[in-house]
């Protein structure tokens, strides 16, 4: 049903972007403009900005890929990677990711690659405007960060894991996208982020659903761009309670602290997000992008700005041996449940 | 009914003003003090600061203007320009200001010249502690700035109406009154911008008025003061989503959210603004002061550190060939709707 | 009941700390951290420091104080001070402290002193994890700062008297125990600080208590962490109007705005702060306590890097003549309400 594009070889550059791209993170200084302007000299948004992934070129976007399938109207473009599908509706401008990692969409470092490179491939995609995301796994929107990825591997492993982790954060917080979460499971932790990282968020109703950053409940402390995130959402006191407990919310819960936007019955989840995308597709562009960025640029910037060091944390923290020992008898205890 | 002041000579001036005017952009950094106390030497109240009007003197304020008109109880005197209606009553202290610039109170040079002037005779009149702002125009309280002022005008136009448009939230945003925005009309961007800027704000029950900082509805951003006032009112997720839809706010949601503060059937609206005044005035003037400063410095301060830069901005976005072409596109769009 | 501890000598330090007691202050940099881990090298948690206080021994903390008093059982230490009743259940790890300064609980220099002795003591014994703060005075919480300490007295005294009003604060915000205030009465200004500073408060439904910052009812102004504080429970917006009106809540409206978490019948007060503690305890100290620290640093740093000014202020201030006959003059009043 879907073409299947070879992942990308993972690098690091840092070089000179395309404006739309980047445009997030490092925003146009000029916050009264429309589509198309951008009046400074040099253009700030071609300001050299280190990245995980190379720019797909356009040949690759519109390989095989992109053949629509015969049984597709010519109005939609899939494509699907190991972990992630990839639908994109050109007469709507709104492309669908759907999560599709059994058992429980965890963020492993290829899950995050992939997730980067499709963020990118829409982002650079003029016939994409909207994103919507949701899992085709039940029960399940995402369990967040993969342990496996933090255990028995070297340094440069978890270096490369973190910062994956770090570029999906800053393309989808800063993406120009219209962004909707369609949380249609539960969604703790980097799940939860993934859900807050979006414009706008969609809950299923369902009493066995829960989200929320309970990272406090593992024993680990969620990393500062985390709880800036939450809190832009959801306010300080709310944030200050919640992320000390390590609190799961239940869907009302949620709902009532803000920490999602509205709640639906599962069946008519996907109809309400493709109605909200339209709603702020209604909106021009690039007031609608310039806005966002003025929004999210403060949080976005802080975090660029310690990047380094915040990878050099999480290698540091996790490289030892208490560590190790705790990861290791956590994941022992997860085999036995399962068996 | 009431004298008319001829409106000052617009002039830009950098230079020491009065601590009373100053006060709320370089307030004084003792943070505990009463009345009339301001240890501080040299008092930082008299701190050179630019501002766009020259302070009235003391000789034009007690002129005619000033001269009780028969009809009127000696408690009562009252100034009028084209655009604006002072009544200030002196047995209370508090002035009401009424926007009566047909069709729809839209914020020209003219109109925000003579706002500014006002305000800062207020702010300088002893007698004067309190402030309520409404509307004399059926249905709007101000439709914002006026596009006209951005449209086939030279560089240097465009640069003073911006200036005027910070002017008048400066002094607003900063002022030492007692300040109640008392809603009587719709009141969308600037108009908006207007009663945020206000201590409190009242809106007439009346399902056709709307309020919101609607500019990307325009193709627009709303600057970055304009922001941060919003979120100071209503938080930052709310005004992510509102700044971002461009919305327009019933007035039952408008109060929901917190970006009014009360909802008062059309008739109570002049009443209840008296009665909030009064309960305002009721505290000691300087305490109020202080901790309206000590709120609200952050904002006012980040602003007039970045002024240049973005009157700089607004002039170059609005002197582009294109943004020309859609403001004359829509000026044209607005006068066929009227034919 | 409980043996009484001679008060400590108030003296001044500035020396290197351990690390349970001022990493609220001075924090690890690494998030991601498990119980007893701290990889930086220096450790940071050692950064030199000034405190009010010198740290207290382990000689005396094990003294007489410490003796089980025959009646109580082994799993019970109480140590009492003139004013200040401390129980710690080291069974549950709970402390419970209870204000007993009548008439009012009000802050003096002597209860500062006590209620800072007391917090570090608990924040040092390794056995204390949680603090519920209370009051033995009927319908009072605590009345706020003492307004004696304030008048006729030399500017050493005065600094000392701020600097001992700071401290509280640094200790209590910054603490790394779970804190729950009980608030079985009225809590105005200073008493809604402490309140305030707590990782929880609940309130007893009772009509007649009330809590909020009022200074500015007093004619003077909250310092600006008091103010940084109250913003962080309740929002800009809520935090502007109250602290300008100086208002003080009926207990519902606490509820309603914030200020307070939960209502609660007063009966059923103690047992619900020991159930709120225990939800609190049953996370991983160490990522709770970072958790808590990424949340409040920004605020205590804030009032750290301006703490010598803020005791200069407060000095200028109250050493004016005008105040000083103010204060008198409030004080007269209050005692003849009493006669």
């Amino acid at each position: 049903m879907a073409a299947v594009v070879t992942l990308a070889r993972r690098i690091t550059l840092s070089g000179a972007l395309p404006c739309r791209m980047v445009s997030p993170h490092v925003p146009c200084p000029l916050l009264l403009v429309q589509a198309g302007e951008c009046p400074m000299t040099p253009c700030p948004h071609t300001t050299p900005f280190g990245v995980l992934f190379p720019r797909s070129s356009p040949q690759v976007w519109s390989q095989a890929a992109w053949q629509p399938p015969g049984l597709l109207s010519t109005q939609r473009r899939a494509f699907s990677n190991n972990k992630i599908l990839v639908e994109l509706d050109t007469s709507s401008g709104v492309a669908t990711m759907k999560f599709k990692s059994p058992p429980v969409n965890s963020l492993s470092l290829d899950f995050l690659t992939e997730f980067c490179i499709s963020l990118e491939k829409l982002e650079n995609d003029r016939a994409c405007r909207g994103l919507i995301i949701t899992s085709t796994i039940p029960r399940v929107f995402s369990s967040g960060l993969d342990i496996m990825e933090m255990c028995g591997k070297s340094t440069e492993h978890y270096a490369e894991f973190w910062r994956a982790v770090q570029e999906m954060w800053l393309r989808l917080y800063g993406s120009n996208m219209v962004t909707v979460a369609a949380v249609n499971g539960s969604s703790p932790a980097g799940g939860c982020l993934i859900a807050l990282s979006c414009d706008y968020r969609i809950m299923a109703e369902n009493p066995k659903y829960v989200i929320g950053l309970n990272e406090a409940q593992l024993g680990i402390v969620a990393p500062f761009w985390f709880k800036d995130t939450f809190v832009n959402a959801v306010g300080h006191r709310v944030a200050e309670r919640s992320l000390q407990l390590g609190l799961l919310h239940s869907v009302p819960e949620a709902h009532q602290i803000g920490l999602v936007d509205e709640v639906v019955p599962e069946e008519k989840l996907q109809e309400k997000a493709v109605a909200v995308v339209a709603q702020w597709l209604a909106l021009p562009d690039h007031a609608r992008q310039l806005t966002k960025t003025m929004m999210r640029k403060a949080v976005l910037d802080h975090m660029l700005a310690h990047r380094e060091e915040d990878i050099q944390n999480f290698v540091n923290f996790v490289s030892k041996d208490s560590i190790q020992k705790s990861l290791s008898m956590y994941m022992e205890m997860l085999k036995k449940k399962k068996g």
